[in-house]
């Protein structure tokens, strides 16, 4: 059954973003710090070698993208082309922008309907932390993927910040390595 | 050589304590849910069954205990007796107390370096929040021990909520259980 994934790096302490973030500087200062587990020694984003690259296929095998607004923006719309599928953004005052497979949606709920829809039997990436707390509050996040590196960042943007209130999560799976630590939970309801 | 060692029980979203965390309701409401990875069956708290016993043996081990004063009030100095060691508490207006093992220090360098001449080759558990963010922040944490559990609390009390500056960690350990991801940590310099 398909369901909808966040996929977060975050350093230790619970940023994923460091301080002074905004478009131009993307992620904040130090930001590729979280990232550097996909790069390989040339400072190029790929594939990681071992066990963690299933992350990186589990990522591009999925069918739709959720992400809100503020991070879309600042990357562009990922040039309009994120591994090739739609990409539903949730934003209220939706901007003009060029990009074919971006749609744009109100809220969190119908954005994760429609790219379920969409997706078919492939898994939604949710991407963002706004995102990410939105789509917890309204029951529709499913699963989270998050790559914990080992830093305290100390300040910046939090990924989950303040919840309305408690949420039980499930242990599916964690792969160890030096670069990070990659815990799968599952949202229990 | 012995090391200081902050041992914490947190959620995945980096809360402690749960809100309302005040005398008479010691770690807040479902405190005891970051503590359930050591309780049996019938709810005592013990040596927990299989690799997580390590983390036990190695509280255990330590030789003498540093802890915030709000830590150690909320549970009335641990009646005096953290197993059999010195307890250092960091305090500036240190109050009248009858227990012996106890022994007020007014900053947390100070608390550190008298705890590692008691412990002489033992290690040095710490604990608190606050105190962890003094030590990280005087440079006198050498490795956190994190209990981390499936859940997302919310809100309460952060461990490590908004440091000066970002500080670099090395993967020691991670232990991996269904109740908790167990995660070691030693401090770069």
């Amino acid at each position: 059954m398909s369901a909808s994934v966040l996929l977060m790096s975050m350093s230790a302490d619970g940023y994923i973003a460091g301080p002074d973030d905004r478009p131009g500087n993307p992620g904040g200062d130090d930001f590729m710090r979280l990232h550097e587990w996909y790069q390989n020694a040339d400072g190029e984003v790929g594939r990681p070698e071992g066990e963690p690259g299933v992350i990186w296929d589990e990522l591009n095998a999925t069918g739709a993208v959720v992400v809100g607004r503020r991070t879309a923006e600042q990357v562009d719309y990922y040039g309009g082309d994120h591994h090739g599928v739609p990409l539903f953004v949730v934003s209220r005052n939706p901007p003009s922008i060029p990009y074919e497979q971006v749609r744009f949606v109100s809220d969190i709920e119908t954005a994760m309907a429609q790219a379920k829809a969409v997706a078919g039997d492939k898994d939604v990436l949710v991407h963002g932390a706004a995102t990410a707390r939105a789509a917890l509050q309204a029951g529709v996040l499913d699963e989270l993927q998050l790559s914990q590196i080992p830093v305290l960042f100390g300040s910046g943007l939090r990924l989950f910040d303040v919840l309305p209130h408690r949420i039980e999560l499930e242990i599916v799976r964690v792969i160890d390595t030096p670069r990070a630590t990659h815990l799968r939970y599952r949202v229990r309801r």
